[in-house]
């Protein structure tokens, strides 16, 4: 398959998985040291929408060690209609841990009976696994370490952990196969990818995951679809830039974004050492991008470090407690990056305009908004806002567009009309929220978005300039 | 108020609350040491519904340590129709921060500020606050601590940290004066009690908790009731102990009753002392009495320690995984005591009998539940599970006596009558469940409940043999 036409199988089947919710698909990458796994899955995490996906790549907390083995899995098992990630996850651990003598042989086999049975419960759920095994000879192991080591750029990558599991080659790999054979069952069954350039690996891994997207499903379930209602138009005080009208051409905008994506890659690493908390506001109208610029943002991110939420209707058990309870869950930890796809202002925009919200609840929403923000600045943390405008008559242009796209069609829904029509209440509301919080440590910054190439750009600049200002004032 | 009337009306008020589910009541108890605290809130909890309570005593694990100081509290803001009780909780937090000078002069003025702003945010989304502080001189303070110090039963409660605070008397309590002004409000104002017996005490904690749940509600909301359907009566594999028969006179009864309940006390500090994770499961008919079981099983248990869960119907995040998760997600951390009234055996009995499970989901659910029994006796957790079982006509009997009493009629639902015309299909899968899950290490006990009396001695006295059991293997 070419690798356009993967990409794009691989995006539309994850899209129809989100749409119909009847399933959960987890990949899990293990195998040796230095077979690419992190770059692998964040470049497959990088064509897949990232907001039906979550990484994990485990450390275990002092909540997790404090209960049975499997609750950190059981508490990150994907919601249906979305794609979970990880890293070695529970055949790393048991591999790892026999290799290093911290499971008895007997206790390595009782691991994987009870792998045996986690898997097949959650196969018999509708979860679909896919299960990748990472080869490498140990010469080349060898090599790969090296060349990594050698090069300043890389050398990070190579700790004692690699070397470590460069010597203990022939026990992994012994160990990988009875892991394998003791846990290869028709449900949940095991791939096995000799070492490549992730160039060539990558096709690999997507194909393995496209057949899990696209298998077909056992048991219809109804679709449970919710969203919330997107804001429509800019206020008048957003002005786009002059230079947006000339639109930037696409040589000039690839490079200025690889630029900019490999900025934010280190800004992000060094985040991460520092142990910087990172949220990322994204508001704006619909069809002003976010998605997009999300996607762009993210691609230049390590898929272990960040999040994305992508904010609709509360569940059940967010209405039953005070507003902002559903924020304050999805804060990252330090060191994280949560991104929000709207976010709680919501409050002052949809609930506000759609009446969700009675006057006295959104009205105390400023200050509420604003505490909530001074909290995670208190604590360390970097709070970046970002509105995404577009002007209303190029609104009207994508959404005729995607009305005229047979697979975008889905993205343009009955609301969106709508909110189209509310756009006076919406322009007072988003003028009100600007004046209300736009504050100092938590600025709104606004991004003409007419010109998407220019948008996607000023977005990642925007998050380089914050990241940089407190890397530096915190040295 | 005569203690017997503030006692029912408490656990009525807390009923109403529950029933009606609209808004939280947060309890919070802070001041000086060895005032009683920890004493009283067991008390009231004894009280009071458990089924709708939450205790709280933070000692912040790694992944609250690395967020914003407030997720912690955030984490913990109980559901609308259920009370909160937080010992110390923010306002100790800010004394002692202060007091060891952990915060200074101006970062506790700013927490105080950051108090004021939660308590607002949380009584405008109507969580009523109840903000209670002991006091106590300096001189009765020491002859306290130096009484309980002499006593060897209860010489565990003062360690360096209590004389700590005594040294710092003088400090606390003119900390604790700036926090109470700082943070007094119409809707969240403090009240001072002077040491007194616990006795006399009581009351007084009781009426000011009343108050809050009497208080008018602001804005009535939509009652949001979801019961899972209740089992009907015992299969005929269940004896009762021909004893039962015979009924045990009340003196005897509470004699034993309290001779149960020491036992129990102290195995459960014993069990938090060795960090074991204990989980007591109730399982039984309608009416068979599952709730005062329990209340009599908690009076003895410290309320920091323990935790019921009321499983009914799942919530929507829980629908969206596979059906063991919302199990997982409460099992108990070590050291702590999770209380289950019904459990995910109601995978093999209700969903069973009223077609909520497909035949093949119910099936293979009996080894669902053997793994994950098992995986928490392979991390070291006792489990314990306790069917109440009463015959046929004592359930009718038990049914017409609550519909014939107004305060109990509330018990009793169309769903129970229900329940009973479906007894063979019931009797059947409660044979068939004992069948599969009656485990070494996970053994069922059979409980004759016609005899209340006798009911709950066999529960306790069950709990006390499965903890002797397991303390004394891993001394």
């Amino acid at each position: 398959m070419k690798q356009d036409t993967l990409r794009y199988r691989l995006l539309e089947a994850q899209l129809e998985l989100a749409r119909r919710g009847d399933r959960a698909v987890v990949l899990l990458l293990t195998g040796h040291a230095v077979t690419h796994k992190g770059q692998l899955v964040n470049r497959l995490n990088h064509w897949l929408d990232n907001r039906h996906t979550e990484v994990h790549a485990l450390a275990p907390s002092s909540e997790e060690q404090a209960r049975p083995y499997w609750w950190r899995y059981w508490r990150r098992v994907p919601e249906r209609g979305r794609v979970g990630i990880f890293i070695h996850g529970w055949h790393g651990d048991a591999l790892f841990a026999r290799a290093e003598r911290r499971l008895s042989p007997g206790a390595f086999e009782d691991r994987l009976a009870r792998i045996r049975e986690f898997e097949a419960e959650l196969a018999a759920a509708g979860v679909v696994l896919v299960k990748l095994w990472m080869d490498i000879g140990r010469h080349a192991q060898r090599e790969r370490l090296q060349a990594l080591q050698a090069d300043p750029a890389l050398a990070w990558q190579v700790g004692p952990v690699e070397w470590q599991r460069h010597v203990q080659h022939a026990a992994i790999q012994a160990l990988g196969r009875r892991l394998r054979d003791a846990t290869d069952v028709p449900y949940a069954s095991w791939k096995r990818l000799a070492l490549r350039a992730p160039d060539e690996q990558l096709p690999r891994v997507g194909e393995a995951l496209l057949d899990a997207l696209e298998a077909p499903s056992a048991s219809p379930r109804p679709v449970v679809a919710s969203s919330l209602a997107a804001l429509p138009e800019a206020p008048a005080l957003l002005h786009t830039d002059p230079e947006v009208a000339r639109r930037l051409d696409k040589s000039r905008y690839r490079e200025r974004l690889a630029a900019a994506q490999a900025r934010l890659a280190i800004n992000a690493r060094e985040a991460a050492r520092r142990r910087l908390p990172v949220v990322i506001v994204f508001e704006g109208q619909d069809a002003a991008g976010k998605g997009g610029s999300i996607h762009r943002l993210t691609a230049a991110l390590d898929a272990r470090q960040y999040r994305v939420h992508r904010i609709a209707a509360p569940s059940d058990e967010e209405t039953l407690r005070p507003w902002a309870w559903r924020f304050w869950r999805r804060l990252p930890a330090d060191g994280r990056i949560a991104i929000f796809d709207r976010s709680w202002y919501g409050r002052v925009l949809v609930e506000r305009v759609e009446a969700l919200a009675r006057p006295d609840e959104w009205q105390r929403a400023f200050a509420e908004i604003r505490q909530f923000e001074q909290q995670q600045l208190e604590h360390g943390g970097v709070v970046i806002k970002l509105f995404l405008a577009i002007s209303k008559e190029e609104q009207l242009r994508r959404f005729e567009a995607r009305a005229a796209t047979p697979h975008k069609r889905h993205k343009l829904t009955d609301e969106d009309w709508r909110n189209r029509e509310r756009w006076d209440d919406y322009r007072l509301a988003i003028d009100e929220m600007f004046a209300a919080t736009h504050r100092h440590g938590a600025e709104w910054t606004l991004v003409g978005c007419d010109d998407k190439r220019r948008a996607r750009l000023a977005v990642i600049d925007t998050v380089n300039a914050h990241l940089e200002a407190r890397l530096q004032s915190s040295r």
